[in-house]
C-alpha cells in the first residue's frame, strides 16, 4: 500500500447522478484483506487503485435525489480525501447526528448491522442459550456479546491479549472470557466455560477454534459464519475435522454477509441508538489519524494489536 | 464379531409389556460402525453382546397395546434369531405387506425416512435446483437422487464403482454420474457437472469429497450432512479446508439424525408407498443369507463392495 498525491477539480460532471463527498472516517474491516487476493471475490482490488471501503462521508455536491449538499452519509466510498461515488444507491444517508459520526463506520454502520444479521436473523437465539464468540472484542464480537447478554444469554468471548481479554469482562459484560493464545488446550478451555455445551457460536476466526468449538456444541446449536479471520493471511489453510460433531449433535452451520441483510438496516438502528443514547450498550475504537496512518490501522486489525473497531480519521 | 450359540425359551417373561420376535430380516447400516468406537454416542455396543441394528421381524408373543402375535414390526432389534425388545414403543407396526417386507429395513424403513427428512425436510429442495448426492448408490443416495428427479431437479450422483455408477442412470435416472475413484481432481469433476454451481448437496461421505464441494457450491446452497462414510475408519480424520465457501456462498450446511423426524414417518409412507406400486421408483438391495454372513455383510458397506442396501435375510 502506498500514498499517492494527485489533483482533482471538486467538482461533479455534468449530467451525473453520483455524488461527491469529502471522506471523514474509514474503517479497517477484515473482509478487505479477501478483496486482494482472493479469485473468489468478483470485483477485486486494482494495483494502483485506491481501496474501497466503508467510511463516513459529507456530501459536497449531489446530482442524486437522495442526497443533497450538506448531508452526511455511510457506505462503500474510496480511501482518499474525496470520492466520486457514481452510483449513491447504496450509501446510507445518516439521520441521526446526535452520535459520533465515527459510529457510522461500526456500531451503526456495517458492523453492526453483521452483527444484528448474524445474531438475531442466523443464530435464532433464545433467553438462556450459552452463547461463545471469538475475535469476541473486535467490531462486531463487542456487539454480539452485548446483544446476547440482553437477551439473557449466557456468553464467553476469546481474544488474543490480557487488555481485550479484561475489556470483555469490564466493559462490555461478558460473563466469562479467555485468551486464546494462552490457552493450550482450545477443547479444554471450552469445557472449562461450557460443561454442558454451546448453544450459539458466532464464528470469526474459523480454523482451530472452530474444530475445538465443533466438538463443544450442544444438541440443535448454531454456527453463524461470519469470519475467519485466523485462515486470511495463511499459505495453507487449517483443515477441520470434527465436522461429523454436525450430525451427532444436530448443528446448523450457516455462513452470511450483511449485504443481504440490510433491509433490516432501519430495524436496527430503531433497537440500537435508544441503548446507545441510555449508555446500555458500550463501544470501543481505535481511532488513526490521517489517511498516512491508514496501512498501518489495517495491518493492525490481522496482527492483533488493535483493540476494538479501529478506523482512520481522514478529515 | 463372532457368532455366539446359546439356548433361551421362547417365551416372554411374566408381567413384560415387551415383545418377543423371530428376526426376518437385519439392516447393515453405516452408522452402526459409530456405535462399535466413538465416544459420542451415548450407548456404545458392549463387547460380547449382540450388534443392536434396524431390522424386520414377526411378533411371537406381545405384552405391548401396540403390538399383537403374528404382527409384522420393524425398528430397532438385535443381530440374533429372535429378540426380546422391553420397551417396544419406538418399533413401527408393518400395515403394508403387498410389498417385499426387507423394504421395511430401507425404502420403507430408517433409510428412507433418512432421505426423505433430509432432502425435503433440511434442503428444502424447489424445482430446477442442481443436486449433487454422493455414495449415491447407497440405500439412502438411491432415493435421494430420485426424490429430486421427481421434483424436476438436475441430479448428479458419485459412486465407487463401474457398476454403480452405471446403475445411478440406467436404473435411477441420474441425468450425470461420476466414479470418484477414478477422477484425479474432484473439484474439475464437480466443475465438469456443475458449471454453475451445487444448489443442494446431500452429504454421506466426508472429507475431501466435502471439500471439493464446497468449493463448488452456489449462492445460498444446502447442504445436508447425512453422513461420513469416508471417515469412520480413517486414523487421523481429513481436514476440510474450505469452509470460507459458507460465507462467500451463503451457504446453509446442517446435520441430522432420522429419528428426530419419525413424527413424519406416516406422511412419507403416503407418498412412496404409490410410487413403489406404479413402479415411479426403483430400490435396490443386496441380500445375504443366513446370520453368519453378516459380519462379511456388514464390512462390505465399508469397503465399498455392496451395492444398493445391504439386507442379511435372517429367516
Amino acid at each position: 500500500m502506498e500514498i499517492n498525491i494527485t489533483k482533482i477539480r471538486l467538482k461533479l460532471p455534468e449530467d451525473s447522478n453520483g455524488v461527491l463527498v469529502k471522506n471523514l472516517y474509514l474503517a479497517c474491516d477484515p473482509y478487505i484483506r479477501g478483496f486482494m487476493s482472493n479469485p473468489a471475490y468478483l470485483e477485486p482490488y486494482q494495483l494502483g487503485s485506491p481501496i474501497v471501503g466503508y467510511g463516513v462521508a459529507e456530501v459536497l455536491a449531489s446530482g442524486h435525489p437522495k442526497f443533497k449538499k450538506g448531508d452526511m452519509l455511510w457506505g462503500k466510498i474510496g480511501w482518499e480525501e474525496y470520492s466520486l461515488v457514481t452510483s449513491p444507491n447504496d450509501l446510507f444517508k445518516i439521520e441521526h447526528t446526535d452520535v459520533p459520526l465515527s459510529y457510522y463506520t461500526g456500531i451503526l454502520g456495517m458492523p453492526g448491522m453483521t452483527a444484528y444479521a448474524g445474531f438475531y436473523r442466523i443464530c435464532l437465539p433464545k433467553k438462556g442459550d450459552r452463547v461463545f464468540v471469538s475475535s469476541a472484542s473486535g467490531a462486531v464480537g463487542q456487539l454480539v456479546g452485548q446483544f446476547a447478554k440482553l437477551m439473557g444469554c449466557y456468553v464467553v468471548g476469546s481474544a488474543g491479549s490480557k487488555e481485550k481479554v479484561d475489556l470483555l469482562k469490564t466493559k462490555f459484560g461478558f460473563d466469562e472470557t479467555f485468551n486464546y493464545k494462552e490457552e493450550k488446550d482450545l477443547d479444554a478451555a471450552l469445557r472449562r466455560y461450557f460443561p454442558e455445551g454451546i448453544d450459539i457460536y458466532f464464528e470469526n476466526v474459523g480454523g482451530k477454534m472452530l474444530d475445538a468449538v465443533l466438538s463443544n456444541m450442544r444438541m440443535h446449536g448454531r454456527i453463524a459464519v461470519c469470519g475467519m479471520i485466523s485462515q486470511y493471511n495463511l499459505e495453507r489453510l487449517d483443515g477441520v475435522q470434527n465436522l461429523f460433531a454436525l450430525i451427532m449433535k444436530r448443528v446448523r452451520m450457516e455462513g452470511f454477509v450483511v449485504s443481504d441483510h440490510y433491509e433490516h438496516y432501519p430495524e436496527y438502528v430503531n433497537m440500537v441508538l435508544p441503548l446507545i443514547r441510555e449508555g446500555k450498550i458500550a463501544y470501543i475504537e481505535d481511532i488513526a489519524e490521517g489517511l498516512e496512518s491508514a496501512a498501518a490501522a489495517l495491518i493492525g486489525v490481522f496482527s492483533g494489536r488493535t483493540v476494538g473497531k479501529q478506523v482512520v480519521k481522514v478529515a
